[in-house]
């Protein structure tokens, strides 16, 4: 696979995950995060999926995998350890639906990458299957370079970006004061503060509201 | 969007822009890159894409859009500056589609990270729109920290992990050498000669080939 990277948002979409085992689990803590809409097939469930489905994050179908399982499913795991039902289920998938085959990779057309957040900001890093230890030494590299700071400092940006859109300031003014506030002193509480005030007063844009 | 950052695979997947501005450029030479069969619908289109198009790289429909245009598409860019062209585009599209709605993110289910790549390596970017600014930023800074060296290293990680697993060791004494390949000094291409040439000497696991 030579996949793009992409941000896609899975907030109530339904996602069917065919396996109940470790790594059904561990997808099942992205996908929880992103608000999936998730329903795991499988006659056995690992004791942390069971814990998710007693507090009702998930459905739970004690069954084999059928075909119908997958209609009109946006995302499918595909993560039992039986490589003759996992073939089935990527037969039984729609057209264009996404599909995650945990064991062969190859044969589906989505893999999840390691990846953190820190607020609005997430860094997602992919080896492409050649090292998932290198892939989770450098997210270490990273949560420590880009710190818990950065959570409110993007919240600080994402503000500070709508009062000088707003402002009466021209484009290339503007862009230049946005500009400013990547310097990492900015990632001071103290300075947030002093610089939301101020932009708080800038004159504004009638026209843009 | 609290979107989940995922590869996905376009190769020959059919990707359909709306709009031929500079917003549909930007995100073609990403498309293109991952090997997308794209189909561009706009009356007028960039220079940029032109050449594109002249090259073979990329279908052009010459016309405004109807809602047919995107029957069956895996998907879709909406990048026209007519929010009620954009509207229709997205009411038209198929029930599972992924949308990247340029002017109006939140009405798409999909964005585009900031990304770069060093071989088999993928390191991707997201504000989530707070900044595209400071996307750009760690952008740089993570082309410095992980150079281009990453490229051969990545492949070296590849074929050690092939080897090592294909070995006599048991799974703890492979994991352990693995990783002992995370360490920075392997990124010096003798290194990795050696290491390949003792990897290629171990005695095989007959049963595995």
């Amino acid at each position: 696979m030579t996949a793009v990277p992409l941000m896609v948002e899975l907030r109530e979409r339904n996602v069917v995950i065919v396996g109940g085992g470790h790594v059904a689990e561990r997808r099942i803590h992205s996908l929880l995060q992103g608000g999936a809409s998730i329903t795991v097939i499988s006659p056995v469930i690992e004791e942390g999926i069971r814990l998710q489905w007693e507090k009702g994050n998930l459905k739970w179908e004690k069954k084999y995998f059928e075909s119908h399982d997958v209609d009109g499913a946006f995302l499918i795991v595909v993560a039992t350890n039986d490589s003759i039902v996992n073939q089935s289920v990527i037969v039984a998938s729609p057209p264009n639906s996404l599909i995650n085959a945990v064991a062969e990779a190859d044969k589906g057309n989505v893999e999840f990458p390691s990846f953190f957040r820190r607020g609005k900001l997430t860094i997602g890093i992919s080896t492409n299957g050649a090292s998932p230890q290198l892939s989770t030494k450098i997210k270490r590299e990273l949560q420590t370079l880009y710190s818990e700071k950065y959570e409110d400092y993007l919240d600080f940006l994402f503000e500070s970006r709508q009062l000088i859109k707003k402002s009466t300031f021209d484009k290339m003014h503007q862009k230049l004061l946005l500009k400013e506030l990547l310097s990492d002193s900015f990632l001071d509480k103290n300075k947030q503060m002093k610089a939301m005030n101020w932009f708080g007063k800038l004159p504004k844009n009638e026209i843009m509201g």
